[in-house]
């Protein structure tokens, strides 16, 4: 087993690590994300993320782990994940012709030494108006069930997004480039039991 | 064969326009995009798109050409595809730790009846400092090659890159939702004889 793990079940973050050669394994985390705890929702995503690391933790203590969630923010209110068509065609419906925000919380944690690091990453997303015919025939793919504010950038819901601002890989649900900025401080690496991060280090070494 | 025929060899265009459910062929263009026409930057990939489109559309006069040309541009020089492996080194080098442009120029042309459409989308893209083993790595990876400014937005470069604002799928090669805006107006449809644009415009009829 590799000594990093990624503490989600995330189709889409997993094929965004593997863009570069960071050596993981997979262990989804099992944490019933709360977004009414009465958190800001600037702090929410790196709340949940920092929780589903330590969640993993628990079970694998002598491994370093990778927690994430996203959240799409539009006006101070904020879009989980849609409990059925009806909630998809709402979200969807107040993200149509706005802009929002889309956070995702990273965090890093080692049980066996207690070390942990998190940080958040936020992207303005506008989307076009949308018309109710595009609308429903989206939910009806059934590709906004399993995505924060109904959506995936990557999807066939691209041509919604008129433009963004920030990092892209953030909204899809992994913020890549900050988070490889994190894992090349020496300082960082050295927090963590992690023998090898990228396959090329096992390579060299 | 569809009455829509994309005009480029890009495998990434094509895979971004699968996204949506639009009906459409692939012939390449025969062009050697001269990038030292005088052209301003900002005209230059809408001009290579017409040119481009027109190419396909001389043996193809009764279908709708979509003709498109990417470029990138680093303080009003254009970055075309990279030579050789050098090229793409000092390419990378030079955007590192800066701001550049990506312009994609998109045309539709039908020669049966002379109908032309075309528009160019500009994303700000921003990078972080690169150092030189990353860019040895990436140029070592064969990806720089077939790539305007020697980078794929979407491949392993995907850490070099800080943020964007404007379109991500334009940066990839293809300004999509732009797209999709422009063949959603009736008036644009109309010009073009087009059957069907759209998989789904084919079931309801």
């Amino acid at each position: 087993m590799a000594s990093l793990i990624l503490g989600s079940a995330s189709p889409r973050r997993k094929k965004i690590l593997r863009k570069i050669d960071l050596l993981f394994d997979i262990v989804p985390s099992i944490v019933d994300e709360d977004y009414a705890n009465g958190l800001k929702p600037i702090h929410m995503a790196e709340y949940w993320a920092v929780e589903k690391a330590q969640n993993v933790s628990l079970l694998h203590p002598d491994k370093t782990v990778i927690g994430a969630d996203t959240i799409v923010v539009l006006d101070d209110t904020i879009l989980g994940k849609p409990v059925d068509d009806n909630d998809a065609r709402r979200m969807l419906t107040s993200l149509s012709g706005k802009s929002h925000i889309v956070y995702t919380g990273v965090a890093l944690r080692c049980d066996a030494n207690g070390s942990e690091e998190s940080f958040v990453a936020a992207t303005e997303v506008t989307f076009y108006n949308l018309d109710k015919t595009a609308i429903n025939r989206y939910v009806a793919s059934g590709d906004p069930m399993d995505k924060a504010g109904a959506y995936g950038i990557q999807d066939t819901s691209a041509p919604f997004v008129e433009k963004i601002a920030g990092c892209y890989n953030n909204v899809v649900g992994f913020p890549l480039s900050q988070f490889v900025q994190l894992i090349s401080q020496e300082s960082v690496k050295n927090k963590f039991p992690v023998d090898n991060w990228f396959a090329s280090d096992k390579e060299i070494a």
